[in-house]
């Protein structure tokens, strides 16, 4: 087994720079971290550059079975500098960022199109809760925080293997999914927006979400089918947006 | 305008364990900050012992208009040391933690128990969703996180001037809403489930929500009305705490 000590080490570095988005751009590679994600990452046949074991990492029969990779022990030191977490599980593995081509006017089922979105965690919960109401895909709008971001990947538990995600201009998905008859829904409250639970259950359509703070943006919510709204009952201001997109997500889904 | 620019300071030392449960009980007071949370507190009648300005705050002359108290003029070191945010807005306040007896009997409406939820932003997400809902209360459980962590009070955003919010052993709680013929709605997956859009809608009643990891308590399990669950239609295994939350709350509600 390789064995890196020093946190000094050239590729620590380049590992530590994928927590930016640069670092990322460079290798087409990003972090995963913990038994639960890396296991998934195997199991799913995602192509895995390298796997970095910790002492404490405490699954080492169970990843031998799973893997022919040959491991690279780090030390607790090096873990710490690329853990995420308080108490890292010592296990990392270097995951090769897929590169999904995909015309807009293919897709079909349920999509998740995120339109400036800026908060990981929010982001990541959002991709995880599409993945449960059973969506086919994501697309992150050009002003959404990258998804590949630590805490994204974090929050998403896995979810990236098991849905599409695209990063992509959403303009031309809104267009293709409205020629292809398929309702394209806003979720900004307006004149014109309708109560979520007014509007069906639907096989083929795309719901929009916006920024925390400023929602969608115009020149899209202009392209949109219908807009949507979550009655508010109290004195709330507002829904956090990974939970309105969880009631909407059930709710619109057939 | 008292002034006080040194971190040594012992107030400062005070309002700084705020961040600690320790230091809330010691004082029976906690520290809001950002000037939309400090209006809606003044709005709300809340009892406020010290108002806090650092150099950056933007709204003095409206804030002046909105209450007599003495304000505390700060220094950037100060503010920065008691903030939870990287740029901090400049104004803090101290209030005092409300005093609430309220007998589970008399209770009504919708309410949320909290059964070992952990994650203070999850707690604070489904409190502000609660309020929007349209809920009544909420009951902290005895192994849920303070309701006056730094993080929850962000991510309530303001629902602790509109709910009501209770610390307490759920057991009795469970037991008067049973005895007033309101159901307690489980949510833990289990062979008896309920999908959560077969039980209809209600006015009182009260739902479960347990540690992310965990669940629930099969003690308090055992005293559920009916246990419901969200069928998961993809491969993610579960959902966010909060999310779950915000879909059952909004579902049930009449």
């Amino acid at each position: 087994m390789k064995e890196i000590t020093s946190t000094a080490n050239p590729q620590v570095k380049t590992w530590k720079k994928l927590a930016d988005k640069k670092g990322r751009k460079k290798t087409q590679t990003y972090l995963l971290e913990g038994w639960h994600l890396v296991k998934e990452a195997l199991l799913a046949n995602e192509a895995i550059d390298n796997i970095l074991i910790a002492p404490n990492f405490k699954y080492l029969e169970e990843l031998t079975k799973l893997t022919d990779i040959e491991l690279i022990k780090i030390s607790p030191a090096i873990a710490t500098q690329l853990s995420e977490t308080k108490t890292p599980q010592g296990i990392f593995a270097e995951v090769k960022i897929p590169k999904l081509s995909l015309e807009p006017t293919t897709a079909r089922g349920a999509w998740l199109f995120l339109d400036g979105v800026q908060d990981p965690g929010n982001i990541g919960t959002m991709v995880r809760t599409a993945d449960a109401a059973g969506f086919s895909g994501v697309v992150f709008g050009d002003k959404t925080a990258d998804m590949y971001h630590p805490k994204v990947v974090r929050s998403m538990q896995g979810s990236q293997f098991h849905l599409k995600l695209v990063s992509s201009d959403l303009l031309p998905w809104i267009q293709a999914f409205k020629a292809a008859k398929a309702p394209v829904f806003g979720s900004e409250l307006n004149q014109d927006a309708r109560s979520y639970d007014q509007v069906g259950q639907h096989e083929n359509f795309a719901l929009i979400m916006g920024n925390e703070g400023n929602g969608m943006s115009q020149e899209l919510l202009a392209q949109t089918s219908l807009n949507l709204y979550i009655p508010i009952k109290g004195q709330a201001e507002s829904l956090n947006v990974a939970v309105a997109a969880g009631i909407l997500m059930f709710q619109l889904i057939k």
